[in-house]
């Protein structure tokens, strides 16, 4: 197929000679346990940047710099070819989640293995696979055509712990950052063998409720029934927020979810997700629900409310029969399109002091909040991608929503008042946070292929 | 007040003469950290049991056997007066509940302290001061007007784990600890200034419940909405177990609820309850029931559900936006007469499978079954208990409930055919299970006398 390709004949030649350099020092890069969220981890990320910096310098970026930031540091780099040429900002990140559980894996997460044409390790899919197509993209237009306009790379160190470093420096600074168009492929496809482009992320707002009850755990031989028990009084909260069907009843909880437009929702019924696949792989009997639009409205485009930890009272073998003094939850909230996170935090606030039972105190704490995101798919740079997308993979593109939140897009949208362009080439069965994480050798190379021709026709 | 009771002259005489001695003995016992719940203490175990022998030597008895168990070794003991007399069998456990949380002593839990006329360690309440109570009284009969009658010991060393290695031990030779009566202080009276005797028990199902959903813990933003979430399901199934009243809606569930009698009701009214005192010990706002006669009630004789414990996903600080694939629950009924653990354990199992969502799993693995146990407040050992209490308190007794269980009390009704007196001497106020269990130094006395007067007139 890439051969019918002649506009990219180039790109796919110099591909060709470089496919087994480019995957040896991917290996390498993956090897490298740059876990952010754990601070023992702190020389392993430190050897992550230099790895990149070490990268760029390769490719002969005049400026190259490792910014510190309250936490890990980023690596920033930029190459200017004209500056009467546009400029793209490649953003992407080189710290990862936690690997456990550790038993889960079929190779050490830290041990890069090349299997089923994919290759497994902690970070392949999220998200240093992708960040390697921006560096080897760049690196195959010097080597071939020439940079055809002016780059610019942010490589994170701590996407996965919410990115608070790189969000402070672009306000400090955010013309060092700024761009004509911030790309980043941090997002997934939805299906395996087809493309797909992301027009859509889902917000979060995510609280602590800690309920206290009696001043110390009691027995419950002697004092159950006469004390409000905190673990009751909690599951009760929990499941008072969602009705049996698992929509949200907190009053004036969907005012402001926009609704699908009927071409939107034509858009999304032309998806070929298979339910029966998507269950198997998880293990589950059921879904929420059997039709496929509306699974996948759920995903994208429905809010929803997923308790994310919950804990109280004896956690051990066995029993004890104690009233805790405490129990407390991880609740989260995916929001859609126009939903505001402050606004949703306040309603779920309110609604959660409504319904706590008496005799117990309530405290809620926030850890974070995140607005969602609606990309204009009539935009240039859409357009584009849409169009590269289909010659690189002989497929018209699906337009996708993406469930997660990605808090730098609004970042770069507000502070930079720059556009964003989701071009994520990893896939859904990529098991990123998981266990056995991978990234499809074939996409490694189409994303290469992708950003190629993106940045060339962009210009 | 002692002196003005003559026929105990003679008791309180030795009392005074060794009180400091009986004293000094408890806090040796005290000091020994016998937990039998983990098994790194089984050398502390068997250090209590060894110094129960020592005491039994003392004494002069004739049997005294270390009998070993599946758990840990029970010291039993035997002194036969003439066998044409009645015996008494005096049942006790060394064994002690685990001291954590050590933070929230104000002393050392093994190390024992005299403070507020009280003794603070450890199993002072639970079971160890009301054990030498036992010990000492016969002591004090031998030393003063002789033992009226033949008295067994059993000192369990299992009794916070389940008593299972005496249980067997009964089954397996009854007449070996068959007596006419067995006499258990492990009760507390619920007012700490007015004296009390327990005629009823609540009866314990305890169940842990665990959720299953996807194979694999879930990034909530590529997963959320879609799949059942085994914390948001179990939480519903908790909710569902109670209305907001606390009332169990289980169908079936108070079916076999005895009511109170007129006259049990009349009597439970008087007992003069403080529930403000209650709450104010307790650091809550409110109970379940601002009545005194509903708290009673529910204290005694209805039943209660209580969640002991509950975990599941993310417990850590801060965030991780994960659906996790499995959580868990300890969840407790205490039942009541006439409820039968085992129906009660059926009803429960069918409804927790009728209310669980589609898309997740339920197990449920039984921990313990207990029935509850109602005492003919009419039998003479009951009526002569209630006699003894007034000469030595000197007010007329009440007669309580007590909310916890002792699955003890059944097997010796069952399998040895012998009634039972709970004739505890502890207060609601001595923290069993918590930190900072103590036991009363006037009730330690006043339970020797006791003792020495209900088995000087129940020969």
């Amino acid at each position: 197929m890439y051969s019918k390709l002649l506009s990219m004949q180039k790109y796919l030649d110099y591909l060709e000679q470089n496919k087994e350099a480019f995957l040896n020092e991917l290996k390498e890069f993956l090897k490298i346990p740059s876990i952010s969220a754990d601070h023992n981890y702190k020389p392993q990320i430190m050897q992550a940047a230099n790895f990149l910096q070490d990268q760029l310098k390769k490719l002969g970026f005049t400026t190259i710099e490792l910014l510190e930031t309250e936490d890990h540091p980023l690596v920033f780099g930029e190459y200017v070819v004209d500056s009467a040429k546009p400029t793209v900002l490649l953003y992407s990140h080189y710290d990862v989640q936690p690997p456990d559980p550790l038993a889960e894996w079929q190779t050490p997460p830290f041990e890069p293995e090349i299997r089923n044409q994919a290759i497994y390790a902690r970070g392949a899919a999220d998200n240093k696979a992708p960040l390697f197509c921006h560096l080897k993209a760049v690196e195959t237009l010097l080597k071939t055509k020439g940079l055809p306009l002016n780059v610019k790379f942010i490589f994170d160190g701590g996407e996965e712990i919410g990115s608070e470093g790189l969000v402070s420096l672009l306000k400090q600074n955010p013309e060092k950052f700024k761009a004509d168009l911030a790309l980043i492929s941090d997002t997934s496809m939805i299906l395996d063998d087809l493309p797909s482009l992301a027009i859509s992320l889902r917000g979060l707002v995510y609280l602590e409720v800690i309920i206290n009850g009696p001043n110390r755990d009691l027995y419950s031989g002697q004092n159950g029934g006469l004390v409000q028990n905190p673990i009751n009084a909690l599951a009760t909260m929990v499941a008072k927020i969602t009705d049996d069907s698992g929509k949200i009843t907190i009053p004036g909880f969907y005012d402001q979810v926009l609704d699908l437009t009927e071409a939107e929702l034509k858009e999304l019924a032309t998806i070929p997700f298979d339910l029966t696949e998507y269950k198997n792989k998880l293990g589950v009997s059921e879904l929420t629900s059997d039709s496929k639009i509306e699974i996948l409205k759920r995903l994208w485009v429905k809010p929803t409310f997923d308790c994310n930890g919950i804990k109280g009272g004896y956690l051990g073998e066995g029993q004890k029969t104690i009233i805790p003094s405490q129990a407390s939850a991880k609740l989260s909230f995916r929001i859609v399109p126009n939903q505001n996170p402050q606004q949703i935090k306040s309603l779920v606030e309110a609604y959660l002091h409504q319904i706590k039972p008496a005799g117990v105190t309530l405290k809620i704490i926030e850890h974070s909040g995140c607005f969602p995101v609606k990309i204009d798919h009539t935009s240039k740079q859409v357009q584009l991608a849409l169009k590269v997308l289909t010659e690189v993979y002989g497929h018209n593109p699906f337009l996708q929503g993406v469930g997660e939140s990605i808090p730098l897009v609004l970042e770069f949208n507000q502070t930079l008042g720059m556009p964003c362009l989701l071009l994520g080439f990893g896939k859904w069965s990529d098991n990123i946070h998981s266990p056995n994480e991978n990234f499809k050798l074939d996409n490694f190379y189409k994303g290469i292929l992708t950003l190629c021709r993106f940045l060339e026709i962009y210009k």
